[in-house]
Formats: structure tokens, sequence, C-alpha cells
């Protein structure tokens, strides 16, 4: 079992903080990992890649099979895709030059549709899944990543040349393996679109708020106010998954909240890219949950607001 | 008429922005000013108060009836308020050393209630007014204010000594009287609290907004997405309103929207705060009007998580 799982060669495209992680603990555990770099790529290949881990100690990875070409990449049957949700369409050529046929392309990245614009781009022979990352880890350097806490990935099949859900749901089996193979918690999701909307009760209120506020977690859950804000930009996702159809399991956001309560001080991916002035995934994050609740019959005023305030700040700041 | 609309002598309690230009439009216009200072007082002693305005040109009122201490000041007639509300209790102390028998002290304020907390400070001999002031004006350095655009100030009566509305009304009427002498546009309205309401419409957008976002008023009104917030906004403040018994004129939300279309570019007076670090006007602007349309059966769901966002910028910033 354990070898049948560490047969299928890995790809990671986007070696940022979530590519880097998680490439480096497929490896660590024996996958065949091949990153694909652009500005990092000398860095790594000189000095390998390093997580800096409050959970698993410091890990080095080195030598990198490092590549600044999705060409010279070998055929890889897994492809994990760490990159921002802002630029998905232009990863497809890399993402087909590195994929074997019949390769699994898994996008590691929050938000709704993320996988829409890609899969218009891919031949129909690739599958397309996507994953959520429950996790704390920031890029502290070139090859470097900080990993505070947690690794879980839930994921879900998007589309591919299969019809068969039982098929499907192998498939989604057979990631999730991945990494449990790799000591990470890992769960196959039947509803992807489910999936997303869970994760969007937290992205939505602390990626928002955090970036608005120019806070990190602990000083938003040490303020009444705030607190508040959370809870209710919260029960408004949560409204907004309903009427798009998907029943979120009893008390979901209060868990997500004591959860974040519990979790060491945390920059969220969206405050850490305003500060470095990236375009932010407003699109994924805000954009499309609102347009799919407003479709629903639901209006989630709070959202809609914080969405209103980032793009202000996002179209000032590079 | 005008000489007797000029004996009465004028005491500015809190010469700032609003204060300073007052006082100096009415010293222009012959009135006995006599000006309450504290960190000012020495720079104003020495160099005079000076106004650069784009509507009334360089004006220079020098000397000064300045004075570090209310006990100096000669009993005047009415009394114009124009330190911020986060600090009116503190005030009344002067304002009844500075007031001769049956003064009125016009509180040049905005938000809600901001007469009440001060009423209760005052003795009931005195004449509680407060006013509305549509001016874009700063201070530019001690002694100094800049005055961008307008100047009307419309009143209204709070409390007092006299319970007839028409003996009311006449003292607010000769409330308006002192600023038409000055050239001033001024209107003695019949509700003071539906004139605060009015006012709302624009500070509550526009004074949080800019805070938030850090941005002067052009910006906030070139973007689409903050356009469409302000304006959502807008009719959330009028919708308070009504919930609370006040019609606002027709198209009210849309003229001030308008009318800030065509306004030189402005920083208002919270983002300054901000800025300079000194306490948000929170209550009067964002609290008291929230919990009066709530208790009146409207949540301003806009209105609250701007004032969530801004009680938590606030408790860090000072």
């Amino acid at each position: 079992m354990s070898t049948e799982l560490k047969r299928p060669r890995i790809g990671i495209i986007g070696t940022g903080a979530i590519g880097g992680f998680y490439g480096v603990m497929l490896a660590r555990a024996g996958f065949d990992v091949h990153f694909l770099l652009r500005s990092e790529f000398d860095a790594v290949r000189q000095d390998g890649l390093q997580i800096e881990s409050a959970v698993y100690g410091d890990l080095l990875l080195k030598p990198v099979k490092a590549y600044n070409s999705a060409a010279d990449m070998p055929p890889c049957d897994w492809l994990l895709v760490g990159a921002k949700s802002t630029g998905n369409v232009g990863l497809a050529p890399a993402i087909i030059q590195a994929a074997a046929p019949d390769a699994k392309v898994l996008v590691l990245q929050n938000g709704l549709a993320v996988e829409d614009n890609l899969r218009e781009a891919l031949p129909d022979s690739l599958h397309l899944l996507g994953g959520l990352c429950f996790i704390s880890v920031y890029r502290s350097g070139p090859g470097k990543v900080v990993h505070q806490a947690f690794g879980r990935v839930n994921l879900g099949y998007h589309s591919g040349p299969v019809r068969s859900d039982e098929i499907r749901q192998s498939i989604v089996e057979q990631g999730a393996g991945l990494f449990h193979a790799a000591g990470l918690e890992s769960e196959a999701m039947a509803n992807l679109a489910q999936a997303r909307w869970q994760k969007l009760v937290w992205n939505i209120p602390y990626n928002g708020l955090s970036t608005l506020l120019r806070a990190t977690t602990t000083p938003l859950m040490s303020d009444p106010q705030t607190r508040a804000l959370i809870q209710a930009l919260m029960n408004e996702v949560v409204q907004g998954a309903q009427a798009c159809g998907h029943e979120l399991p009893a008390g979901y956001a209060q868990s997500l909240f004591a959860m974040t309560e519990t979790m060491p001080d945390y920059r969220p991916s969206m405050y850490l890219d305003y500060q470095e002035q990236r375009p932010l995934e407003l699109q994924a994050i805000y954009a499309e949950p609102l347009a799919a609740a407003l479709q629903a019959g639901c209006d989630m005023v709070r959202v809609r607001m914080l969405h209103q305030a980032l793009t202000f700040m996002d179209a000032g700041n590079h």
C-alpha cells in the first residue's frame, strides 16, 4: 500500500509558502517531487528549501529538483498548484507541459470558482481537483517558509475525463492518500463547492479584516468590536452557503471562531499580499461568493462592504 | 438692524479650525469676539489668527482678544463651542465662567446627542443650541486655518430656560443672524435632531470611509466601489432618520453626493484626527445614531460595521 502510494510523481507549480510546505512534506515522505520556480529558482537550487516548522522542527530539502521552466520537468502524475488564484489562466501552459497523460491537477487555493478559468485552458484529459489548506504558513524569504500550525488539506473533484462519481471519489481519495502518507490530515470531500464555502467562512472575515485594519489575528480576536464583526461576517457567509444549497455542519462558524482563538498570532495571506504590494485574491474570495449568493437570493451586505473597501485598497496598492 | 445684531459679545470656546474660522469671520463683521485657547495661546497672541480662504482670501485677525483661562474672559452673550465632541463635559466650567446671564451656548459639532452631557453640567439659565457647519476647513498650524469651501451653519434650539417654541425660534434666528451679518449662509432649523440627522448623511460615510481607507474625498469619489458604498451608507442613514421620525427632503442623499463631486479634494476631520492621533468622535457620529435607529427598529448594518472597524482603529491609535 505504502509503496503504491509513493509511486506517483509530484510536480509543484508555484513554490511559495503553500507549494513549498506541501512539496517538502511529500518529498520527506519519499515521493519524487519536482518544483517549478520563477524568481526564487537560483536561491532554491543553491540553498534548498527550508521549512521552519513549529510542529515538525526545521526541515531542509537539499538538493531540490528545481526547474525554472516547465518544459524541463518530467511528466508528473499529480500537479499541485500553489500559486495565487490571481494568475491561474497564465499557469495553464506550464501545467500542460509538466502533466503526464491522465494527470491530476490539484489547485491549492481559497475562494470560489478558482478552477473555472483554468479548466477552459486545460485539455479534457486532465483531472482537475480543488484543495483547501487549513494551515498557518508564510514565506519568510527566498526558499524559506515558516509553518506555524495545522496542515490539513481537504480536497474534492472539480471536473475531468470521468463522469462516474465512484471513480472521481477514488481519485480524490488517492489525493488525500498523498497527504496522509506525508503525515498530514486530509479529507476527501464529496462536494468541492461546499468545501470551498466552508473554507470561506474563515477566509472572508480574517483575510479581509486583517488587510482592512492592518492587523493580525490576535488583535482582531482581542477587541469586542472586531469579534462581533467577525461573527457577523461568518454568519453571512453561512447564509450565503445555505442559499447556494450547502448546509454546513451545525456550529461550524462557532467552531472556526473558537479554533482561531487558540491559534498562534497569524498574518493572513491577503494581508501579507497587501503589505508586499501583490494583487489581492478578491475575485475568488469575495466577488465570486457574492455573485453566487446574490444569484441565489442572498445579499451578503457586510461581505459586500468589505469587498468594496478592499477593492479600493487594492487598486491603490500596485 | 445691523448695529443691533452687532451688539452681542461673542466667546469662542475651542479655537480650532471651526472656532477660528467663525470667530474671525464674526470679528471681521464688527462683533466683539473673545477667543479661549489652550496650547495655541502664545502663538495666537503673538501672531494673530490667520485664515487662508479660497473664498475670502487671506484674513488676519491681529491682535486677537485671546485668553488661556475662561476666568479672564468678559461675560459673553453667545458662546460658540468649536472643540471636539469627545471633550464636551470638560468644557462646562469654562462655558459657565465665560457666560453672561441668559447666554446662548451654540455647540458647533457633528453627530447626535452632543448637547446631552453638556446640558447636565450647565445651569438651567443658559440656552443651549446646536449648530451644523457645512464647511471645508482645517487647521494647518498654530493659529492657522485653511478654508477651502462653503461655510453655512444650520442651527436649532436644544434646551433652556424658555419653553415657548416662538421664543426659542426667535433665539435661533438671532443666532442665524450673527452668521448672516458675517456674510455666511445660515438657517434656523425648527428641529435640531432632524438637522443633526441630515448632517450625518454626509458625515457617516465620508468621515468613516476616509479614515478607514486613509483617503480624501476625491479618490473615494473616483472609485466605483467606494461610490457605491458611500451611497449605500447614505441610504442607511436616511432610513435611520426616517425610523426616528425625521422625513428628510426628497433626494437629500443624492444632492449631498452630487455636492461632494463638485467639492475640492477634502480630508474629513475624522481622518485628520486619526492622522494626528486624537480620539475619534465615534460616540457622537456613530454610536448615538446607531443606538437611536436601533431603538426605533432600524439596524444600520453597514454603519455598524464601519463603527466596529473605526473603534478598533481608534483603540490602537493613541
